[in-house]
């Protein structure tokens, strides 16, 4: 059993970063939410070429999942404009650039909307490097910018992802640092691997902290695959990719969901080309590790985790 | 003299009226801000064009004037994009335009943002109807806008201002009512009084509410005549302007400035055909009013009421 107000550090980016925040943010427990800095891509890609700011996007959404500020004020910071000038932008992605303007220094800029928006626990920029991401498929081509290996173009079929980096190299945060020495539970993902959560890893100094650090270490294994990023992914081969950039060895844990999806649901997914993540292959590679399978899925029309059920799971650790 | 903690409303809307906010700020008074809202230029007017939203340049300048939070924090309201998507755009009326569009009520959003800011006092737009300021010209010429009333089209002349209104007809906002008669001292002006000032006596209600209430009622005149708007004005002219649209017999006391800046000053505001306001013509039409002529000026580089010394005159009244 963990101790009486574990220390969670949640490490990803995206929405999958959002719902653990959610769902641990309901219990007695210090959080800190690691997030990538490699998001380049919308509203966060163009202020990034207009105005020369670290990405705001990914801190954006998990300060508003931290935040015990009013409806209003969490609604402002999601606010997206659907005409005129500032279509496609969110207004809490332009609050941080312009802050960090003002202020000269993105850490501070997160500080201080930490503190408008009353953030329970602390949201913290994996590195304060103005840091781009890179990749290389299996045929050889390389792909510039998170954006651009997000989403393939025109939807078209690509070869698998061989290999990402950061380029400039990038220094880890010295405060991610510090929260990942004191934490109980880390707890990378769920999200997409080589977009969201594997730029985390790609900073200097993360995997050292992760491997020096006494918490527990969790993997949450994606649901769904993703067409372009882990196609035919199995759980074995996302879990690989973790270890490959994070070092084998040192997940603790690894959680996998085993409950399947209705038919109707699954058919809207494979509109996209995302298939249900396959768990039939797991195999333990390190005996230390620990895998847990169990049914973490919301029972909504989104295949989602259930926020409840992931919280059980983390909480009973 | 007045009361413990006298209530000082201020009525106008553009730097004049951040002036007197700030000089009063520093002492022990309750402090109430009634706004224009006919302001249509600049980031205001793109706002209002694209969003459809109420103006908010002149509260937004009120809130920062009253604020008592961070200095970051009334930077970044005051914050202005010098390129990109938000080139010319104040942060501080993005963020009353966001919530607006939230909210779906500019008084609310108003409240919000006086939260966030810490505003020590109230900002209250004068009224919530969506209008615009339209003035016609001696030579019978209509203008329709305050930003085309408050400044000539490539610095032409053109004739006087004959009268203004607002269209479509706006009703005061109740907590204006309901600030006006709670007030000890009503302070009207500094600032353009056909695009700052008049704007809210044109309000159907705020005369009315002027004449009721039992607050001394105060005009404060400018320092300087501002080319189109109120070319070769005297004291005199101020004042008949504003008691034209106030009424007649409510104005209990009128401020004015003696002090002549330096010729160096003065020759700066040449340039923008710009003079020193003629207090000499001044003469007592209500025998019940009062003058005041002091010295009111702000020793800096620009003719600009000092707060210090305006403030004196006023807590003293």
């Amino acid at each position: 059993m963990l101790k009486k107000r574990p220390h969670f550090v949640v490490m990803g980016g995206g929405t999958g970063t959002f719902t653990v925040l959610s769902a641990l943010k309901a219990y007695d427990v210090q959080l800190s939410a690691i997030v990538s800095m490699a998001d380049d891509g919308g509203s966060t890609g163009i202020l990034r070429d207009q105005y020369g700011v670290l990405p705001p996007g990914d801190v954006r959404r998990a300060l508003v999942a931290l935040s015990e500020a009013s409806v209003e004020l969490r609604e402002l910071f999601n606010y997206r404009f659907s005409s005129g000038d500032f279509a496609g932008h969110s207004f809490g992605n332009l609050f941080l650039s312009t802050l960090e303007k003002i202020q000269g220094n993105f850490g501070s800029a997160v500080e201080e909307a930490s503190r408008i928006l009353n953030v329970k626990g602390n949201v913290i920029p994996v590195t304060l490097g103005n840091v781009r991401l890179y990749a290389r498929l299996q045929d050889g081509t390389t792909l510039s910018g998170e954006t651009n290996i997000d989403i393939p173009k025109r939807g078209r079929s690509r070869a698998p992802i061989d290999t990402v980096w950061l380029r400039p190299k990038a220094k880890i945060n010295p405060h991610a640092e510090k929260a990942i020495m004191d934490a109980d539970v880390v707890v990378i993902g769920p999200g997409d691997i080589y977009t969201s959560i594997i730029p985390n890893l790609l900073v200097s100094g993360v995997p050292k902290a992760l491997q020096q650090s006494k918490a527990r270490k969790v993997y949450v294994c994606n649901l769904m695959t993703k067409f372009g990023e882990t196609q035919n992914f199995t759980a074995m081969n996302f879990l690989d990719a973790i270890e490959r950039y994070l070092g084998k060895d040192i997940l603790d844990i690894a959680i996998f969901n085993k409950k399947i999806p209705i038919p109707a649901v699954r058919k809207q997914y494979q509109k996209e080309r995302s298939e249900l993540v396959d768990i039939s292959g797991l195999t333990l590679v390190d005996k230390k590790q620990k895998h847990i399978v169990a049914d973490l899925l919301d029972p909504g029309p989104l295949v989602r985790h259930d926020p409840k059920k992931l919280a059980k799971v983390l909480l009973n650790l």
